[in-house]
């Protein structure tokens, strides 16, 4: 694949996929495609276990959604008279698709924060799996009602799931953008590195995770992912799959032996993890 | 309309409700009828952009639910020896109704917690979106089981929303009470203002929300309430709906222009909102 | 009834279960039947207030499900070539069916963690009401997938809603064990009592629960659990029988009565409840 705004690293288990658009860093619908494309490859290759998505420039990671893009086309509602529209919408775009897409991917994936991510590219952070953030003087958040709209990728649903309503209302409805070190308190990101070891420290988490058992992480990921949306008895048959499906595993069958022979603590094992 | 309990100032966007019940300063079947038929005006007026509730004493926002008429009902179920009820109710009550029309009212609705609030009147605080309170020797909280009842209007079910089940858990079997301190670090309220500085705070709290894009605000609201009660899937097909309720508007082609042209950061922008 | 695993202490209001399985301190298949013996008499026996769970040993309240089990079962599935599981499962398994009857339980169902709990320990004690640990050298948490498997006990579930998504996917698919002042930080735990006075600590507690008033405890705890399953229109019908399932009993009338005499505070009631 030859891509206009995402190159590509594949190293086997992990792919590492760097986001650019200079100079304005934003996410336009080719980067929405481009990475639909790189996805309809991922999904279908059992051997990624850890997809790192990171930012070219050296002050984003993503800025925000083009918003050139949106404004062209409020403006065109306007001119047409265009009414709001009077129940849901019918079908999701393609940049919630992609969102869905990451959250369900069955691999890990990592939002390796390199910069500011405001709008839609904190909202396709908010997708991942995990968040790691550089120290510095930037800023994450979701700003969309300064400019008269509203976090339409995903935001208001995420936020509102990851910090509760009362918090996800607070932030949403004055725009705040957080500083790296509010974000790592409110749960949002899950580490802040310094900046001098950023890359280093995001390589070792993402090694960390591709050598953990394959098959165990996808089926915990789904079955934490299913089972927020059921009712709790409903959603242990569903945590129950994603069980046996470990419980058909070498890995799991020769991790659990070699626990019980070598009598350690369950924190403490070191196992070679094949993914089958 | 002319109301025993409420007090009414209307500053064309901003609306003052000041609620009244002196000596006991409890919350009574009154006032929920009173509130019901304020709203009635507000909801159909598109100038509202906030509406702010207070309690009129010095001690209370408004103490709890009254008492006395509780007590009256219970007596006489006893009396007359009246089944505990097996099922579900069939209808919500008229605190309950009152409680959900504040929480999907098309303006903010802030709670300015002026002094103690427990019971009943914590209840109303927690379907508003946003709780600012003033500082000192207060206490808000659920103490119902304290009596052998149990918050009925709202209170486990928006606690265990906001709190967990396990924090809601605690706090509701043990009837506790919260300092202003306490339920700021459990985010149960979003501001504790100095007692010396509460008038003015909240004023510029609320002023600042009015001057805030009012269908951007309205729609993010809609979009968080309905969404944290659906499958992430459907959720975002509201949010999608929101979004575009915002994209027919002169505010947001507009304040996007604007923002476009001055190459600001998202979170400086100042715009004067119309709400069209 | 006569157990190999429980020891069983009935005290009236309070019944006091102690789970022992010496030398290696795991829950067992027997551990779960014998535990659905005990609440097939508890549920039925109206005098309950509370039911405490503790562990036999210094070192554990239950070290975690036995691998020997899992591991036989995992080799069997292996030389057997069987299939992963396309759907969730069709029936809920004995572990899971006994996490959900200690959730609704119509009494308390409090943990006493007198020592470390990982995997199926730490899920039994996640499906109580309360969690009160011993401070020390012990761990609590999730491990699983170091040995590659999930917590396939209810642990996926119940983390996602007590952390939120993004807390439960760190700690599960990292497969972290935390100290008992970890566990306190991110509200898994209820309380942290010194070693020395551990017992004397979860004592106090339990008999002050046993003192509040039983059919608003009983209630509040139906409505946090049915409810949060709901949409909040729903859940408020729900929490509106269980008010009513308090307004029919001497405890409200009386204590209810009580406080409006005495014009006390509501956090300051001292009644004697007799649970009707």
């Amino acid at each position: 694949m030859a891509f206009k705004h995402l190159t590509i690293k594949d190293d086997g288990h992990i792919v590492r996929c760097t986001i650019a658009n200079p100079p304005r860093h934003t996410f336009v619908s080719q980067s929405i495609s481009e990475m639909h494309s790189l996805l309809n490859d991922l999904e279908t290759n059992d051997q990624i276990r850890v997809l790192v998505l990171t930012g070219a420039s050296d002050e984003y990671f993503i800025r925000h959604y083009e918003v050139t893009e949106l404004v062209d086309v409020a403006e065109a509602n306007i001119d047409s008279k265009k009414a709001p529209p009077t129940g849901p919408a019918e079908k999701l775009h393609g940049f919630n698709e992609l969102c869905l897409r990451l959250e369900n991917a069955p691999f890990m994936v990592v939002a390796a924060l390199n910069g500011s991510a405001a709008g839609g590219g904190c909202e396709i952070s908010l997708s991942c799996d995990f968040r790691l953030m550089k120290d510095g003087d930037f800023h994450y958040g979701l700003p969309e009602t300064n400019v008269g709209i509203l976090p339409g990728g995903g935001g208001t649903q995420r936020y509102a799931r990851m910090l509760g309503t009362a918090k996800a209302l607070d932030l949403i409805i004055h725009g705040t953008v957080l500083s790296p070190a509010e974000a790592l308190d409110l749960g949002l990101i899950h580490r802040l590195y310094p900046a001098t070891s950023f890359d280093q420290d995001v390589d070792a988490f993402v090694e960390n995770l591709a050598s953990r058992a394959p098959v165990a992480l996808r089926s915990a990921k789904q079955s934490i992912r299913r089972g927020v949306d059921l009712p709790i008895d409903q959603a242990l048959l569903h945590e129950q799959q994603a069980f046996d499906q470990t419980m058909v595993t070498e890995d799991a069958a020769k991790s659990m032996r070699a626990y019980l022979t070598a009598s350690v603590q369950l924190g403490d094992m070191d196992f070679d993890f094949k993914g089958e």
